[in-house]
């Protein structure tokens, strides 16, 4: 494939924007963009097992399995699109504690982590019980980190 | 952990819309942001990728190993998200074509899911014009996917 045909594929795949990324800093707008595009897909994937938690929705295991191995990957990247440029950006509601306690975020992170290997483990056992409570345990890790880090 | 705070810590983590997925069909403008968000990441882990291959970026088999496991999982995320109810959804460029060739589209989802499992094998090979070749792979599939069933 000519370098050319290449670059206008890149181009087209992408947009403006992300080519530049491991050249430069990433912009802040993208920056935010991107995290909160892992944000939504942690939701889209974490949603219907909370719901099998809740009971609203019908226990399985393959589902659980899935969405559990797509959560482990999905836990790894948010983080570094919180960088200190995107202090003050527009459209997020990202609390200043992130960088004033950046080290309780970390906790945070590494603690939500924690929960999303233990679920990919426990899904795994073939063990409901189990499975259900690393479920509510991951819950609960989300909304904590939400509670400190995230605006009302 | 208590069914009342579980409940609560789902809303926080979540937000709305989110947690009836798999119970009921998500809303049309959700997929879109589901769909859309999984396109914003194959685009961050990607990019750097891209810009090995043109020499922009210092190749780096550490960090091609871990983008292109990342992609991996990305590769299979965006699809369901482009529902039927989803044609006609304002702020987005897919095209009708996403529906009336249904075929080409999912051929292509295909194509791009065994580009990226290639450039994984390639990963691991070690063979830096071997990794380079599949990512040019890659980023062709992402082209023409986009050029396509995405609006200019």
């Amino acid at each position: 494939m000519s370098k050319k045909f290449l670059s206008a594929a890149l181009a087209l795949a992408m947009g403006a924007g992300y080519s530049l990324t491991a050249v430069s800093q990433a912009k802040p707008e993208v920056l935010v963009k991107q995290r909160q595009s892992a944000m939504t897909l942690q939701g889209k994937y974490f949603g219907p097992l909370g719901g099998m938690l809740k009971g609203a929705v019908p226990y399985d295991a393959n589902v659980v399995a899935r969405n559990a191995g797509y959560l482990e990957v999905l836990s790894k990247m948010p983080w570094d699109g919180f960088a200190e440029s995107t202090k003050g950006a527009q459209n997020t509601r990202a609390l200043p504690a992130i960088w004033t306690d950046a080290a309780k975020f970390k906790q945070s992170q590494e603690q939500f982590q924690s929960a999303v290997a233990a679920l990919v483990a426990a899904s795994k056992s073939g063990d409901e019980a189990k499975v259900k409570a690393a479920i509510g345990e991951v819950g609960k890790n989300c909304g904590s980190c939400h509670d400190n880090f995230r605006e009302k």
